[in-house]
């Protein structure tokens, strides 16, 4: 194998293409950060992670951050917005010039999609998606397997709602790749503005995604209303929203998932943000151990 | 005692609630950190602690930060600018966020008056407030008062003229309560359109708040200026500016302190700010030993 | 020699000033520190250095900061954009602020001309020149004269030709300055519009530029074309563009260097940026050595 075919096997661009059995490595790795006595454990003292988000994002960068750090990393936090219309070159010269400072690897959010594979191509230290438009958000996707593994054992057969805005939903994308290598149903539920017709999952009324073991909310992009693509956001919820309502009808043993941030009163009800079949701020105490496995398995 | 309440003990949300004895060894506990042999002590390894700025104010964070890594803590800056007409619940869900991360304490600083105690009753890590709306800033009245210990041996008995506008004023509020509970008599000086006539403290002249131990000029906002609620900046400084003239008039062993930023010859004139007699630049130096004691208290 | 010289010897503000000794011993110690084993050597450990941008550059911010990172300092970064009108003092009081904080050093860039010596006058921690205005960028032009020095073995007898805007280029200066300590013969070459008489070097056309041993290509001011004080960029790349065409015409020998960030197919064409005589990104990996060189002066 050449090094360049290395570097790209450390590099966690997507689930699509990646391999159960890597991906089961992962979860099981992070189960080992999640129950790590001390909070720092320096296996990557000296070494250099640049989280570069072309794309705002403090929570997801916080939790690169918070996973970087534990890990007894350097970090180099980069950020410039980058209009998706921009050519890809200029993020190629910011991320190349990064490089040539001697990072050891990159995380990376970024809104033109494409891009990421030809960066990937070129650079020469580990890249970690971070979000790339609406192609794949991997380590979200991840840390929602985590979740559900450590809710129910096991994801084979567990059947997965996923509600919203798939269209432009990179959390959708992930998800749907990763869960089916495991053997778990997934079921997308979305009005027909935001369905993805090209994503081959079934597309269910809200009353059939209500009985599924894992109901996973979408954000709502609130400015697709602004922009006329959308109705207003009362109309959003009582069509498409998790009302406390809906809730009282899901199964006991039911999970509620959302990848935050919230819009509280939109696709999910205040109420039911912390409540008992929540998973949400579990899903981002997940996230951290999940990212540790990820930028480890990215540097060792 | 509970942990929640434990919790909040070493919270610091306010000085009005805040005992004498327990503000007593903050103080001397930044006294210890002030001398202190080396820079960098790590009593707090392995502790993460989050700057959470939903203000700008780089020159506080600034401080705490340095704070922080004098105390050898992880320190994660997050700083996302939140209207003051924005509900509490964004700024909940970020705070809680981050606190599912993983963060040891927050430091939090806030337009939104009335947030931060609901969500120290609601958040299991201990806050430091940053500064609140125009409710309190307990770090700077803290510093105040190390400073002017520093100088008079004592606070008791000290007479401190708080000169500007008090309407808005967080620093004003936290200084009150705080130099009462040692029996320094604090005097308020502002045109009728910034007094806070709530506060039960003696509104005097500016001549007679001159005759002050300590005179402390607050900072103008310039912007109420622009909003038509301010006479000019010059008509300011004439009314109410500690110009050279006035501090001619101001006793020997009198000291002039001020919060900073500073506006030039608005509030104090360019050839005071470090006039033998100010204290403004070691208020900042004093900041952050205060600090170091308020997040050691907190952590440990 | 009194404290505030030897401060000040441990500045760097400029090459204008500087002797070719103090130049090439820096030289020397960043090549130690490009060859040196490990990535981080904690020769700074417990040291603050605060990288102050009142202008923006996160690319340079960035290298600083690896740089300080890879000594083992402390890095506290400020940025604050502060318009080339507002007078120096806010930009004083800032730095005053940080420096009572107890920082050991500041890496400083900032637009007014001039007020970087006014600062450098008062204040008593070591300053490091990150770009003032269009006066100088001493790190740039060290990093580059370190890339000449490397690819040439000698720096006597070398003809540079500097291309673009050198009126308001403050790598333009440095470069010469530094250049000419070392009996290099620099050139530049730039439309009317944009050339610099006051500084004494020939100006030639792109032809003769063309046969240097150095072709280094500026960065053009896009915004000065927008305000209707340059041509298209088109028209700029036909008459000052290093074109693949006019690339295929220097010597063998010859290197392009630019300080980057480029605009591709305007003063440079995209295909050149990694030419195999092209030394971009070279330069930029050249740039953390030579930083570490600096931070290391300013601090031991």
């Amino acid at each position: 194998m050449t090094t360049a075919t290395l570097t790209r096997d450390r590099s966690l661009l997507g689930l699509k293409e990646l391999g159960r059995d890597e991906i089961e490595s992962i979860l099981d790795r992070a189960a080992h950060w999640e129950h790590h006595a001390t909070k720092i454990d320096p296996v990557l003292q000296g070494k250099f992670v640049a989280n570069m988000f072309f794309e705002n994002s403090t929570r997801t960068r916080f939790s690169f951050e918070v996973a970087e750090k534990r890990l007894g990393a350097e970090v180099l936090n980069f950020s410039a917005a980058v209009s998706s219309v921009q050519k890809g070159e200029s993020i190629y010269d910011t991320v190349r010039t990064l490089e040539s400072m001697g990072i050891d690897a990159g995380v990376i959010r970024l809104k033109p999609i494409g891009v990421l594979a030809e960066l990937a191509a070129k650079i020469n230290v580990p890249l970690i998606n971070a979000g790339d438009g609406n192609n794949e958000h991997p380590t979200q996707a991840l840390l929602d397997l985590y979740t559900m593994r450590k809710q129910f054992g096991e994801l084979r057969g567990l059947t997965v709602s996923i509600v919203g805005d798939i269209l432009h939903s990179r959390v959708a994308r992930s998800n749907l790749y990763a869960l089916r290598k495991f053997g778990a149903n997934v079921q997308f539920c979305a009005p027909a503005s935001m369905a993805a017709p090209e994503l081959d999952a079934p597309l269910v009324t809200m009353e059939e995604a209500l009985r599924a073991d894992v109901i996973m909310m979408l954000r709502v992009q609130l400015e697709r209303h602004e922009a006329g693509m959308m109705s207003t956001p009362e109309a959003y919820r009582e069509q498409y929203g998790l009302t406390v309502d809906r809730a009282s009808r899901i199964a006991p043993h039911a999970i509620i998932m959302h990848p935050a941030p919230i819009n509280r009163n939109v696709e999910i009800d205040d109420e039911l943000v912390e409540h008992g079949q929540s998973r949400i701020f579990p899903q981002m105490q997940n996230g951290v151990p999940i990212r540790m496995a990820v930028i480890e398995r990215a540097l060792t």
